[in-house]
């Protein structure tokens, strides 16, 4: 039997931590397949990632309903989520994001190419996906289970597929893992946007992506990584700030007003 | 009836956002028209947007003149408010930067292009106004009721006026709503011409702007990022910076020595 | 008469300032004539300029030799600020620095070039001058009076002058001009090599270069920028980390086995 | 006798230090060879470089077999300190880093070049080595002892060798000249890049290179570089946060939880 309420705080966590890492800012969203009934997730309500503690958490059936009424704002694109658990059993943890690394690769469609060992993580070739083609003119937000599952078609086995001007879908073996793929994924694009505008890029042999692959499950790179990035959320605040006198009177105040409103 | 000393407080903290955000650095400012005299506005004396609070905020009627004597320093371009609050009755907030991002674009005449769904807050083809044109050699200023009535013409029923050898000036429905258009749009910026360098941008099809546009009413997307945004000014300290121990005395120090001179 | 103390806390603070804003890092200096002595500037001793208090000033004659012996290890540099001090009476204070944001100019020989009006404070072609075409190799430090003095011949009139291969020296009409000019040129210089790979630059014309220059002396820019600048430097602890106790019991052991090696 | 409570303190710092500066991130280390006993260093278990505390070093033979069971996972690629010290006598100090600044330079094949004074602490040309080139397809990690043998041969005797696909290997003459090679050389590499989408660089001559390279031995710029980044980390919180009430409790309940599982 899972600790469900640790694995909950661990996905508060990777919501803050990807966030504070710069690949998540108001928008985007980590979830986690529920790890005792593989027909359930995990995602948060309405909430920039970076604020999402573990009440925030709402539990969905794979048709992206809430098992219970939430009672508050939900995520519109939950779909992405749930689609991908549907259509990839391996799949335990789904991010979606708009990284500012990966914008110039989606705004012309240029490729993701691995440049050092740990972009190898992102997948030798990882597909695009152009919500326009199968559904015309939308706002991009990816609302319909029909979109969803387009998406979760065009990522077939890959760890990433690239949504044209809109963002990225990374997936991962566990929460964990699919926070290391979404940092060192973004940042490979970063290094990769800049050596192009350098010079031709030698790219790692697939053998090498292949074998680079797998260091996160080979070596002690993962849980090093995660107690870094766990240390530097604590440092910022833990993506809850310390509420300051000026901001507790602030609010305090705004409160009463608000009572006194409702009472007249 | 409007709380204006909410309204107040939240256009002090939309001032510290996009100041936070790195939209605005000392110079720069946002500004409201009064919740309940649309023929009025508020504005911070002059003071770097980061550090502005609610008793900083400056009555305007719409021709830019105090409604009392303030007593202090006031912006001198406080025109480009006064006169796109003349020109256009649907706006209801008004800011004025010269974001980094924007920077390449405006010393070379670039058009600005949304290259994802949330850089769709800008418009399709905002326009450019140079000073120069009608106005000849200038500090570049926009300091004249006519020269802010000249941008107010130029911006015409776009969201933003791009201001070659300058900056940029937004509006919007509401204070919130501009704060979006300013962060998003500079965002797009950034990754525009990181994407330019790279290649050709596959820009978003009209229809998909429109749409895209209408994200920040349709969705629970504004009230999300205002609750980020808000919680980034709290945890590096509202803008206002905890007196230290030291600074007191620093300037218990000074005043002391003021008064000294003084009395000499 | 002056309040030296005053003046003394605010070259300090000028040195803070330059650093928090990401012009200088563990080296460059900004340097003050002396206010009642023009025959006379201070600078401080060797030392990171964040960490510059007013304890740390030296005073220099024009031929930068102390006028009292400081005890402490003194900038190698110093020559750049007196033979500046000799050459300009009408400068009264004088920084040397790395910032990357002119890299790329120095780097390649590009010149300087106001892309919006605050970047008029740098003036409209800044000189460049290379220290091997008079000395030959050296280490590109300006040590020697006669490096110093052909700096400062290079300077002219200018308000800059760009140093082949190794930095900038600024000159303003007080600390808080120099510093103004220091971070202006700084931010124009970073958003020229941008505007630079994206197109042709419209550069600004002669006449509003001229008009752009004085901002600073003709409006409250000055004194709002100033007082932003503190705060963050206030806000981020003053140059002067807290001490935390670990630190604290660090550095308390740290002096104690020092203490115990001597004794042996 | 060296006081190595004092050396190992050193070391841990220097990592907090190139990880604070953004050299190193979760990956990567610095090393030093024992002070007392030249076939030996020490390096850290397998952490974080920002977190790594005197505690967590571990004694190494050259032979880079830990002198007693660390009882604690290792960094799997120590190989590359320990061939080297075996290699190279007159080094003290190792650091192995993928700093983002030198990913374009490694992705291409571009060739390190000093373009300012401080540049020149990594050397005229640094070589390249590639892992493949001897040893096939691998996961690109160097961690049999033929492999780290191969890098050091190919370092000879240069102060840098560039991996590519990689990252980089940095040695010094002390922790401190290590450290400061390390930062100087990510901010040449990063200025270069941005010069050559610039235009063509004028290199430092020979003789220029030469001399500059001795400019930490023969200036104070080592110590004045070393207390401002000290005083960086402590002001970050020297790489260990403070702990907050929330978090002390979050881990609190964790090891409860964790006991309670354990009972089961």
């Amino acid at each position: 039997m899972t600790d469900i309420t640790e694995a909950r705080r661990e996905l508060a966590l990777a919501n803050s931590i990807v966030a504070n890492e710069g690949v998540l800012d108001a928008f985007g969203h980590v979830s986690m397949r529920h790890p005792d009934h593989p027909d359930r997730y995990l995602l948060s309500r309405s909430r920039a990632p970076e604020l999402v503690t573990a009440e925030d958490l709402i539990e969905y059936d794979l048709d992206s309903r809430p098992l219970r009424d939430p009672g508050v704002p939900q995520y519109s694109e939950r779909v992405i989520h749930g689609e991908i658990y549907k259509a990839r059993p391996d799949v335990m943890s789904v991010c979606h994001h708009h990284s500012p690394a990966f914008m110039p690769l989606l705004a012309t469609g240029t490729n993701y190419q691995p440049i050092f060992h740990l972009g190898s993580v992102g997948g030798m070739r990882p597909p695009f996906w152009d919500q326009h083609d199968e559904f015309g003119d939308t706002n991009l937000l990816v609302v319909k289970p029909a979109e969803g599952a387009s998406l979760a078609r065009a990522l077939g086995s890959h760890w990433m597929v690239l949504m044209n001007r809109h963002g990225v879908a990374v997936v991962g073996t566990s929460v964990r893992d699919c926070v290391f793929r979404c940092v060192y994924s973004a940042r490979n694009a970063e290094f990769q946007v800049q050596a192009m505008a350098l010079g031709t890029i030698g790219p790692l042999p697939p053998g090498e992506v292949e074998l680079c692959a797998r260091i996160t499950t080979g070596t002690t790179g993962l849980s090093r990584a995660w107690e870094y990035w766990a240390m530097r959320v604590a440092k910022g605040g833990g993506g809850l700030p310390p509420v300051t006198k000026k901001a507790a009177r602030r609010q305090s105040a705004a409160k009463k007003s608000k009572r006194a409103r409702r009472r007249r």
